[in-house]
């Protein structure tokens, strides 16, 4: 992997990186900050997904996050949203939902998405394969995002509780299947068989796991997209249901930008590094 | 003042304005910081210039300040950078350094730049005007910048020491008459008799004032403009002949980007609260 930029933050170093990916067969940008613990030791790492429309910069930019990191020792991976360059193809009438920025923390199986468009298999092994044999990481892991990111984080903790040690969201999209955002992107993404969407949807996942990782969700009231799109009320009765012991947190007025993630980002960074602390050992 | 936007954040609101400036000849866009304490009491503001390129959002969306805002119960100001809109004259080849996102925190005496480049007049006494009469403000009142708005804070908290209680600078421009950028746009602004210059180059004041306010300046020694532009050892020599007790740090290795201003924006805050709050009066 090719460092394109380095710069310092809090102490730490905020840099940003390139390399070929086999997954999505396309060059890759990823931003990673280090905090200045890695002098003296490995340090356990949040990885961040980030919402439609983002890039790598947005969180490292206007969230605030590496404050926090530098005094935990944790650090922070924010991949991509989704595969970029030539020859990727990008939604027919360049939505913003879809296609490139877009690609939803899934594997496609329709073409012609399937030949780039597998951000899951990118997230969930050869990134951190990639960071956790080049970086001075110990393998400890939280996974958390924004919006389609908070899916993605949501989404693949579920499926990977041996991978993960804890999980956390804001605004997250947590019924995929069952939205419009959703429903578009997986339809195309997999076919419009919804039998297939399921193992990408937060919702079922959550009343089909009896591994409780802990799971943070906060969400704002005043969140331009809360009734259509993001209807957390659906997590939150599929948790009770299903007795999945997740905290889920409603904070009145505040609403979809990162003014919210910046004002509660500190919250997600303690409690990964409570749960990461709390007597986990690294998962290999 | 029309509002155009409020945002939730860290329990106070992020706020949009626009309104039809008088000295600048223009509609101008500030943004404003309000902590949640004043829902209970009136509270004392920083305003803060921002550098070469900006609006009123860079500031907003990335220095993290408004988490320190809230604990104190300061309220930040944050103008544009130029006079905007149709009418207003760029540079002729459109370079990022003069013109539009250039203003320099001056009155221009020059054709065609001397209707509408009145920034100086806009943020001493228009803006201040306008939102200390309008917004709970107490009317004490701190000015901080970056860059060429480090250059303004601290030129304009050195001439006008009656107005504002304390001062400080990320990166600035302190001699501009004796600089590429500054030169260029004093020369153009204000003509090219370097006469008219002193009055807006901090080295310059520095060494004229008997008023001592609270000068904080915090320098990064990767700074990419340090040599060239910035010249932070000019000002230590002017302050340290003349006996202003100003505090100037360089910190190794940060560069001249907003995340160089976020890992030490608290430190600006607590520093401008405390001349506040040390036994100061309103000025009015």
């Amino acid at each position: 992997m090719d460092r394109i930029e380095t710069k310092l933050v809090f102490g730490g170093e905020q840099r940003r990186y390139q390399h070929d990916a086999a997954t999505t067969q396309c060059r890759m940008t990823f931003s990673v900050y280090l905090p200045p613990q890695v002098a003296e030791r490995k340090v356990p790492v949040l990885y961040w997904l980030s919402g439609l429309t983002c890039t790598d910069e947005n969180f490292s930019t206007k969230a605030g996050a590496q404050r926090v990191a530098a005094q935990l020792g944790m650090a922070l991976v924010m991949p991509d949203t989704s595969p970029r360059g030539e020859g990727v193809p990008d939604d027919p009438e360049g939505a913003y939902d879809f296609g490139l920025g877009a690609g939803f923390y899934l594997n496609a199986t329709q073409a012609p998405w399937s030949t780039h468009y597998r951000m899951y298999d990118y997230v969930v092994e050869e990134l951190p394969a990639l960071v956790e044999s080049t970086l001075p990481l110990d393998g400890r892991r939280a996974i958390a995002g924004h919006s389609m990111g908070g899916h993605g984080a949501l989404m693949i903790a579920l499926r990977n509780p041996d991978r993960y040690i804890s999980t956390s969201a804001f605004s997250p999209i947590v019924n995929p299947a069952g939205v419009p955002w959703g429903r578009k992107a997986l339809g195309r993404y997999l076919g419009e068989d919804p039998a297939a969407w399921a193992a990408y949807d937060t919702v079922a996942l959550v009343q089909q796991t009896e591994h409780h990782l802990p799971l943070l969700v906060d969400q704002g009231t005043a969140d331009q997209f809360l009734e259509e799109q993001l209807k957390t009320d659906r997590l939150e009765a599929a948790c009770e249901s299903s007795g999945y012991p997740a905290m889920i947190r409603m904070h009145g007025g505040y609403d979809h930008s990162y003014y919210f993630i910046a004002s509660f980002i500190e919250d997600h960074l303690r409690f990964h590094y409570a749960a990461i602390t709390a007597g986990q050992t690294p998962p290999d």
